[in-house]
């Protein structure tokens, strides 16, 4: 992605350090962190400095790399453990996170070379690095399946931060939109805020900073504009996908998908094949997260004078309710754009992928 | 309203001061504010100090009796001129208020005794205080009206604030919510908090000032709470009623009247017989005001120290549409709760309202 006109990724890895887009700054500053042994890499996944499947997914990769370059030990068996500790850190960062077992996995299934412990730590890194390689590339080929349902002209509407931020690179619901704006389209994307945490405030700094015009709106406005003919297309993310093709995602998806269906407007997921879930036959298996209702109470930006604050901006003697996730059904989403191509919500269609996706991932 | 236990209106007049619930620090704090001539009056309206359209028609009537109150000049003349200035001042400080015009005219058409300037006086203080009785009346009358569709045990949907604060007292869409529960029946609230500009946490304030249980959710989440069947009635205001039924509201209306269809939730609009507007013939005919980018850009609330601050939320860099209102047509209403009793979203009803609501007004 393009930050102050410089090629960046979420994550990368460099001597033995990681970095990554400091994502707990961002839309306000912009700051790459720099971890220096694996629990500091750990840490920066516990606390959100980088956040998004797919680049949680790279980040814990390239943790279990660095803790196997910055062994100082001697016995084979000993790294081995050590490395086995470091990948149960990196596991426990985020328990829901299916890709960060993913990332761990990848690498651990290329790293050892029996008896070579230098040969090894070579190995894990470039299992690592090939793992964010493959990250980037998966989301640069939804954009460039999701491209083709772009035409030039079109005002399309996304929801939360499905962007190169939550990604290696190019993003996944962002990722047609980039590419339609590389392959000179002219195109307006609207940007719902997406609270209670506000994504869509690092979706508009992503666009502002690749020059593609857009507006934020608030949530309650998205319907307004469908409704007034402004809208084209809807493209969002996807956190799981059952087997019958209902999408869980951020909160406010259903609503929008709701609603682009009431105004003839197509709704598009795109998620890569590691989203499909075989074990939530529909969105009904799928549980929903609830979460603290500080984020509905507390507001968090820059003051005045320039620092980061929270403030108080809902009467505390209430309660909130405060669900991260919805569940939108098949029957509203018109195709889900995938690495491979892009296909039906139907369970055909998905078994299909899932198969696919699981003889690519035991083939690696 | 009850607020710490006692009864409140959201304005009144005691000697020739219009006292007001200064809306401006709600909910962070509660206070009074006491305007001691017509000029600070209008400034109060202008600010914001009080808003909603039923709140700012007894404001400028009291207004207006206040500036008759505290004529100091000698000639009836005079007096009459000066009421005209007064007159003109408070029917500009909020354009598009309709309600402000119906409070002026109410007083005006009143006060006037030939020849007595202390008759005058107390006839336009009578007037003023009548017009508020009546429009608190007509809240209450439109909570015994909506109390009858509220059932034991359920649980209900509004979006903004037409609540007492917008009123005189009592509220649209909240006084059935409010006689319900004076009726000794268990409900529950869902507060949209109603972005940009967060009404809905003035709603969650009176809901804890009656001690009705509720919870503020993002207005995103309205959808997901509907869908899972933790919903069964929606009751909103409105800004204005066309005649075929189509009605202007805050943003975001549209939206969950769309989903409270999809779901099989019955939809309600509350709102007095001024709200209807005999020269807009559908939705199309009301014209929608876009308000600052600044709305979307920045929150405002309590800091830890306990100040009232504005931070930046969004990146500046950005753009942003911020249509303040949207029109939910009449087909997703299921019907109008009114002073006069709820009636069906259709030209033919809307129509006899109209007349009937002229011809009240005529013989005022």
């Amino acid at each position: 992605m393009l930050i102050n006109n410089i090629d960046y990724r979420t994550v990368w890895m460099q001597d033995s350090s990681v970095y990554m887009i400091n994502q707990l700054l961002l839309p306000f500053k912009f700051e790459i962190y720099q971890s220096k042994d694996y629990i500091e890499t750990a840490n920066a996944i516990k606390t959100m400095i980088v956040r998004g499947a797919p680049a949680i997914g790279a980040t814990a990769a390239y943790g279990l790399a660095q803790a196997a370059l910055l062994f100082e030990g001697y016995g084979y068996n000993d790294f081995k453990e050590y490395v086995d500790e470091a990948f149960n850190l990196l596991n426990l960062t985020r328990p829901t996170a299916i890709d960060l077992k993913h990332g761990l996995n990848f690498v651990k299934s290329r790293m050892f070379v029996k008896g070579s412990i230098a040969n090894s730590k070579m190995k894990a890194f470039e299992a690592a690095a090939e793992y964010a390689d493959l990250s980037a590339e998966s989301c640069k080929k939804i954009g460039g399946h999701g491209n083709e349902i772009i035409k030039n002209n079109q005002r399309i509407l996304t929801h939360c931060n499905a962007g190169a931020l939550a990604c290696v690179d190019f993003g996944t619901a962002l990722a047609p939109i980039r590419i339609a704006h590389y392959n000179n389209k002219n195109i307006f994307v609207f940007v719902d805020e997406t609270r209670p945490r506000n994504q869509g405030f690092l979706t508009a700094w992503e666009l502002s900073q690749e020059k593609i015009s857009h507006a934020i709106i608030a949530d309650n406005a998205a319907g307004f504009f469908m409704k007034k003919k402004e809208v084209d297309l809807a493209i969002v993310g996807a956190d799981r996908i059952a087997l019958n093709g209902d999408a869980a995602n951020k909160i406010g998806t259903y609503e929008k998908a709701v609603l682009a269906k009431e105004n003839n407007i197509p709704f598009y997921v795109a998620a890569p094949l590691s989203t499909f879930d075989a074990n939530s036959k529909t969105g009904n298996d799928i549980v929903i997260e609830e979460r603290s209702e500080d984020e509905i109470f507390y507001a968090y930006g820059m003051s005045e004078n320039k620092n980061l604050e929270k403030i108080n901006i809902a009467p505390l003697e209430s309660h909130a309710r405060n669900p991260a996730f919805d569940i939108t059904p098949a029957k509203y989403i018109k195709g889900i754009i995938t690495e491979i191509g892009i296909i039906k919500p139907t369970k055909q269609e998905i078994q299909k992928l899932v198969k696919y996706g699981n003889e690519k991932r035991s083939s690696f």
